[in-house]
């Protein structure tokens, strides 16, 4: 049959425009039938590890198979081990938004293909990711250093994690030009024990003494958030034993239950003592953009850089992380090479950007591409009815909860992001953490609904995010009750 | 006109099956007629920096704009600022290929929009990157252990950057666990001349010693490949001041001029001593599917760690690294972070590979998926025809240089890569390197082609490197008509 395909004048070259016209009409028939069709999967993918293995052969093709072919395979093999990101009755996690923009975006990006590390590589690419982070930063209302008419400036990074390390590693970089290479093991980091573990695994990666990251306590009666006494403690105590601090990471909107640190104390605090403040808003900033959450990032005018991930919740297809920065020459300095094959007037007369200089790898994608066709295709105000949309139907799910007396809310909902628990029954011996993550195992084996969990304080928690494009009043209505029938069947099993 | 449009009820959803589908055809129609008018735009982008600003507004726009509105910007306002890998008249840098099954790919990875950071958030896209690493393995005959069954494995990294850094990561917190950590500053880092920049900055991101990543020199006498001697040399010397060699990245194919090092004898030397031997193969790693290209990579049995870059020279759309390791556990030994929100039982039970502790970010796209289409669309046999057309031109561009005695071809061609220079007259002041700067300036200017330049023992050099899936005989043939046209003019000039 390969042979057959193989002399039946169907193979696909490696390029031409009207063989690519026609297949990709034929894979956007399947994309959009895939969505047409999506709330018939199962939302957290039902199969076995090592599912894949048994369906596929053991070596790549040696002749070319059509696309049919291989269409047909998406859909009976790929298909099923898929976990639905972008169904409706995903609530895990956070959402990674996909949209018609988003995916346009992506289109378009890898047809031009092209490696943008330098300026010259392709200018468009450099020159329009400074005008969208410029246009981003004007929406957050972001202070004039991080625009890139200041010191400062925006680029996209793959994500929030390479956001925090790479300003990691200015901040570690510019404070050992002062005191020394020889002081490195004494460097100390700071985050509240609710930061995003991609801080512990910045300090690992670069050279950090991982017993000085400190995770410092929260507990609810902050509502998890940092209070600026504890660093402030912590920090005179490590100064008292001879370490050098020299970075925060706080957090608006932490992975757990999205909670919001104090930043204007909090900045008091690193202003003191001459540490680099980094903002982690990677879920929670994209609602920024409304002016009723707009407080959540007040303080930021104080930090040294801020991030928000236009691919979890901003319509942009992942990835797409977006960082600024208050003094880019710290970034350059940490990242920057210059070998001879990558030389070019442009660059050498210090006329452009060459964002290669501003993250870890060397090249990069037109990602910035995406963004602009989402804020132009959707326009600020259909971005804002986006998030608030998202809000309210988490509202609404709050509401739920609460009038269910068998569940409590654990800790305040900001966002689109609900923290909720079903209750031991009394006198029970498990203190509800068995309860819910059997409760979280029995609703997701459904397969109508896919959510996480957490901990907080100890407490095993469920997660609820509302945060899906396709997402409707009726899907979360749908999921409450899934959750209140399995809950009833647990409870009646004990 | 965007209020007009907005009433129009033509406004564009975050998502719907048949607005995508829809919306997605236009896109289609749009990429493929750009493909089809490819050879009108100039290879090389002419615009000057801050082009762009002058024709895009100040801020993002508040209401939504129509599809076509931002077609007609990125034709009259991104297009001319885009300098265009595609073009069958690149010869700049290396490759970077976009074909048609890897674009379907893209296509397909980006509607599916999953965030494959463990087995669970998509077990497919997990097992099939398993899967068509082994499928690469076995099609590069490489050792078992490189091989999933075996301790190691394939994991796709974004760039040949951040491979050379987890493999560095890895390989310096294995020693460090021997020798203690406070060894840091005494960790020795080594690679030739030739080596890429990427292993500079991975020291300088790790926290070591940026003194002590020792770039050994070559010359023409090895064809600027390290000697192991040299290196033999290098390590004894270090060793006796009391340092510790822990890390060697050989080159496969360098970016200058696609020097080979000496596998084999680079092993003994590493084996010795102890040391991870890392075989950056980024470039000519595609090549070496071809059975007579094969040998270029013996003695990998003997590396710890190995990198191609299907994204180069293997019809797969920009990024996709392939790496893959000896001993899987060292990477996640320095890499794992295993908090609360992202435990799940197949990970806990140790039943499957959560990629997320191979790599640097937490995210991770579903990027196997246009790998895997490519290895099916085209075969292997496709995949090997690609690469030998495209050496067998350059090998034909290597002729045309030989046969004009004002140039001269000064390495190797081993690939598909060919250095070649303008000699300067006889009695000139200037040693050809102002000559053949000017030589590229000029070519590069008329938009009719690109190639970019490079320096060999003090050299400037002109790089020609077929590797752009449209190229054919004619735009080679054209581009060294341009070539030596200019360089007549050039040289009538003086």
């Amino acid at each position: 049959m390969d042979h057959e395909e193989e002399g039946s004048g169907l193979k696909m070259k490696a390029m031409d425009a009207e063989q690519l016209r026609e297949q990709a009409h034929i894979m956007v028939d399947f994309i959009a039938d895939y969505y047409k069709t999506i709330e018939t999967f199962p939302v957290l993918s039902q199969v076995q590890p090592g599912y894949l293995g048994k369906l596929l052969p053991d070596s790549a093709p040696t002749y070319p198979e059509s696309l049919q072919h291989v269409l047909n395979d998406v859909q009976e093999k790929i298909l099923p081990g898929v976990t639905h990101w972008q169904s409706p009755n995903y609530f895990a996690y956070f959402p990674a938004n996909s949209s018609i923009a988003g995916f346009l975006g992506e289109m378009l990006s890898a047809a031009l293909n092209i490696v943008g590390f330098s300026w010259i590589t392709s200018p468009a690419a450099t020159e329009l990711e400074t005008i969208v982070l410029d246009w981003l930063a004007k929406a957050l209302l972001l202070p004039h250093h991080f625009f890139s008419t200041g010191q400062g400036g925006g680029v996209i990074q793959g994500t929030a994690s390479e956001a925090v390390l790479v300003v990691l590693l200015a901040a570690r970089d510019k404070i050992l030009r002062t005191v020394g290479r020889s002081a490195l093991p004494k460097l100390v980091t700071y985050g509240s024990d609710q930061t995003h573990s991609s801080l512990q695994k910045a300090c690992q990666i670069g050279g950090l003494d991982p017993e000085l990251c400190r995770l410092l306590k929260t507990d609810s009666s902050t509502n998890f958030a940092l209070s600026p006494d504890v660093l402030s403690e912590a920090i005179s105590n490590d100064i008292a034993n001879g370490l050098i601090p020299f970075f925060l990471c706080a957090n608006v909107g932490t992975t757990s239950s999205t909670a919001v640190d104090p930043l204007p104390a909090l900045a008091k605090v690193t202003r003191t003592n001459n540490i680099w403040f980094h903002v982690d808003a990677a879920y929670a900033g994209s609602a920024c953009i409304c002016p009723e959450y707009r407080h959540f990032i007040d303080g930021v005018e104080e930090a040294d850089s801020f991030n928000m991930n236009a691919h979890k919740w901003f319509l942009t297809n992942f990835d797409c992380s977006l960082l600024w920065v208050k003094e880019r020459s710290a970034l350059i300095q940490s990242l920057s090479t210059n070998p001879e094959f990558l030389k070019n007037k442009a660059s050498e007369g210090n006329m452009v950007i060459d964002y290669k200089d501003w993250q870890i790898p060397l090249g990069r994608r037109f990602r910035s591409l995406k963004l602009w066709m989402v804020l132009r295709l959707y326009g600020l105000e259909g971005l804002q009815t986006h998030i608030k949309n998202h809000i309210a139907m988490a509202a609404y799910f709050e509401e739920l909860v609460v009038q269910d007396t068998r569940f409590k809310v654990v800790a305040p909902r900001t966002f689109s992001l609900v923290c909720f628990r079903l209750l031991p029954p009394p006198n029970s011996e498990d203190n509800g953490n068995k309860l819910n993550h059997d409760l979280l195992d029995l609703v997701n084996s459904t397969g109508s609904v896919f959510i996480t969990h957490t901990a907080l304080s100890g407490e095993y928690v469920l997660r609820f995010v509302v945060g899906a494009p396709l997402t409707e009043v009726r899907h979360v209505k749908a999921a409450w009750q899934i959750l209140q029938e399995k809950a009833t069947a647990l409870l009646e099993s004990l």
